[in-house]
């Protein structure tokens, strides 16, 4: 990070309380936003004046403050200067935040609001205190509607920034129960590493409701339009949420140029943007099972192979006849139940993620708190997010989410519906890999021995990596090529 | 790197054609390896001289040429100077190439026979270069006793080095068929790449003979000992391999001090040292779906959280009683051919991230020759290797191992099988990971449609990320808030 090299003179034209910086959609409506609030004065900048103008032109309701460079963006600015970078994640936002510190003084505060991995925002923020200036990581969520009606939003950073950008915060996030969905999640990255944990679940969630929509369609042979029904009537109970309402958007929507259902006209490749792979390469390294995500983000690398897909299209199967529930209406409520279960699963998974990464990087973050600030504005925002809230408040040491008892009570509700549903879709031959795996992750958890011994066993053979026993202490190593005698290892190697 | 700084004087006294740094197990027995076949003689060295001088004191018949430092070690060598670096991967590599390339000469041959992450290969390769001295990442697998009597080694690096490392190499490996377990694999980190991804396959491998064990275990009550006898037995088919033979041996061992099968006494948490992860992550880089790999990874992971399995033991399930196979035979046979076409998914999951990491940096890996050398001396040794090596010499352009007619013919014959204890599996309650995620990645390969169109609406719907059309070329986008009529996207966004 370069140092200061710019004098900004600050001589009472000071006139903004807050700034963004970057006017592509998301920008420009976060700021749209924050200008709607009482209070707040917004000065705004991009690279480009143009897009500037233009944003000016067609909102002049939000009296926007423009800036044609940096010194004069800071110098629109009261202290202690905020801005908010809105750009491209990666080179882009470090390009930013070295002009911001030119004409930034100590104290003054820059957020990051995009999609940044968190672990570059923990060296950017390192860099940047350097400074004296203040760096906050923030996700937000909820697309480019929630940036303009208000989203989610997942600020890291020191609790002196906290203070000055909570209000602003506060002032544009959605609101749940009379509570903004904004809180300080920890320091440095903890903000960005909750939004990809967000991502992550949210990968879950939506692979998970496209196994149910495929697997009610391949199994009762309902339309679209009468699929999107049943999503509607979800939508009324526990598994009200965001997902299951575009849900039946989606699956209403009829193409106008060939009137088919618009689902079927659009090509079944799933594309990604990242933060689905960050949360699994995260938890991998944090030792955190999060295989309902996992499947979900090799679901959509699968689905775009083709040339893989079109040779194996005549690899044997069931005949697809052979799938006819006896009763259609308990097999849909079967995969309403299955589709709730392997949701908890996920969002158990995602959380013991926050946690590990939480003791990871001495962030002290509170659980209950991030399932309430995601209960507005965000796309996994959900009805039984207040559940988990209350889960942690009830027992905030609670060690698997879906050990809480009211999770236990939904998986004694779903339990044997799940796994029908599981057996029906390996029977039938539709790919179910995250209601399977978030099943089989379900049953690993519960058991009382897992084979898990034997792998210790078959280790210890081929590379001596030695053992616990169950009822002495100390590290064993059997002499599988000598006597095989037991031996007490001294170290593990 | 440091530049060469010591003079090294080669009077003639060279006598070694290569030579082993790093004196711990699997160097002091790689470098007997080497002694004991015809034509090398080997030096040796290690950083305290105490270990060399073990080595030398126990194995007077190798008639090993000990060095005291760097220097001496390079004047026993004859050139091209080839040294194995035999040392803890990380640091302590670093820090021995360092001290080689000091005493080493351009053209002489540097070689890393550790678990090292391909990518530092890549830059310790390109470091090492530009002294003139090669540079070759090797994977060597077989552990110990490998490494003593003939292991699969995977080298890297440059043709140059290959000349000279090449007979060397094929002196020591293990030999299958008149065929030494060798080849030379590509440039730079190619070979410790291909070892990893086999590490990777090695965890799916044992996590789908763990289940199968449990499986048989929970579903019939046989006894450790009894299905020691079915695994022996497998063994002698189509799934004759290293890591059934060594299962059975495992499961055939009494604990001496208690008289109960061993694997009940050793504790059921699953360690790990690094390559699964490794491949797992890699492979979502490359957007590849190891999901066989990665169910492995975790269930180790969740083996090893004792705190959560407490918490989770009393969670709803099926009662025990509930699982009786009609006819246990019959349930034992479906187990097996369920492994087999599991192991098939997983080895086609290596194979394609092997076909995707040579395309990411350029290596010319033939996959042949890649199920050639592993049917020898490695952890993963197994019969159906050669089937491999024949499916590619057929189809070299093959895009899906499992689209090999010989493959196809398994999958026929295991399907429906492989379904059925899949559905019992879940039904039972008895977690089937791998076992699970390897038919649904199957099913998702084979299906016609998948519901990823149904992920690519939702994806638009809340963050316009656009979607293709089956029927048109071009981007479109649904105009979800707004009137709801589709445009034409000039860019993804």
């Amino acid at each position: 990070m370069s140092s200061r090299s710019i004098t900004v003179t600050n001589d009472g034209t000071a006139q903004a309380n807050i700034g963004v910086v970057g006017m592509a959609v998301m920008g420009s409506n976060l700021a749209r936003n924050l200008a709607s609030r009482e209070g707040n004065t917004v000065a705004i900048f991009n690279r480009s004046y143009e897009k500037t103008q233009t944003v000016l032109d067609a909102h002049p309701e939000a009296e926007f403050v423009p800036a044609k460079d940096y010194a004069e963006f800071a110098a629109t600015l009261s202290k202690p200067r905020t801005a908010i970078i809105m750009v491209q994640a990666g080179k882009g936002t470090d390009a930013v935040i070295t002009e911001l510190t030119k004409v930034f003084e100590p104290g003054d505060i820059i957020v990051d609001g995009g999609n940044a991995l968190f672990t570059d925002t923990i060296r950017r923020e390192k860099a940047v205190r350097e400074t004296g200036i203040n760096f906050v990581g923030a996700g937000i969520s909820g697309g480019e509607e929630g940036a303009l009606k208000g989203p989610s939003i997942m600020p890291g950073g020191s609790a002196e920034a906290w203070e000055t950008l909570g209000p602003i915060l506060k002032s544009i996030a959605a609101v749940v129960d009379g509570e903004p969905c904004v809180t300080h999640v920890g320091t440095d990255g903890a903000g960005h590493f909750v939004k990809m944990i967000h991502n992550g679940i949210e990968y879950a969630d939506m692979q998970l409701i496209a196994e149910a929509y495929d697997l009610i369609r391949r199994g009762t042979g309902k339309t679209p339009a009468e699929i999107a029904d049943i999503f509607a009537e979800w939508n009324t109970g526990e598994l009200e949420s965001y997902l299951i309402e575009i849900t039946a958007e989606v699956l209403r929507q009829v193409d106008a140029s060939t009137g088919k259902p618009l689902v079927d006209v659009i090509v079944d490749q799933a594309g990604s943007k990242g933060t689905g792979v960050w949360t699994v390469q995260t938890s991998l390294d944090l030792g955190i099972p999060v295989s309902g995500i996992a499947e979900a983000v090799f679901a959509r690398s699968l689905s775009s192979k083709p040339a893989q897909r079109a040779a194996s299209s005549s690899l044997p199967g069931p005949s697809s006849e052979a799938f006819t529930p006896a009763d259609p209406d308990a097999f849909i409520e079967g995969v309403r139940l299955a589709l709730y279960a392997s949701k908890v699963i996920a969002y158990s998974q995602g959380f013991d993620a926050i946690v590990a990464g939480a003791e990871e990087y001495n962030w002290d973050i509170k659980k209950g708190d991030i399932a309430k600030i995601w209960r507005g504005g965000c796309i996994i925002r959900a009805r039984f997010l207040n559940r988990i809230t209350d889960a942690y408040a009830e027992n905030p040491g609670l060690v698997a989410l879906v050990t809480a008892p009211f999770f236990v009570d939904v998986m004694a509700e779903a339990q044997t519906a799940w796994r029908n549903v599981v057996a029906d879709a390996a029977k039938a031959g539709i790919p179910a890999p995250a209601f399977s795996s978030s099943l089989a992750y379900y049953d690993g958890l519960r058991a009382d021995r897992l084979p898990a011994a034997l792998v210790q066993g078959q280790r210890d053979f081929f590379g001596a990596h030695t053992y616990k026993r169950v009822d002495k202490d100390g590290t064993f190593h059997t002499l599988w090529s000598g006597d095989r005698t037991e031996i007490e290892a001294v170290d593990a190697h």
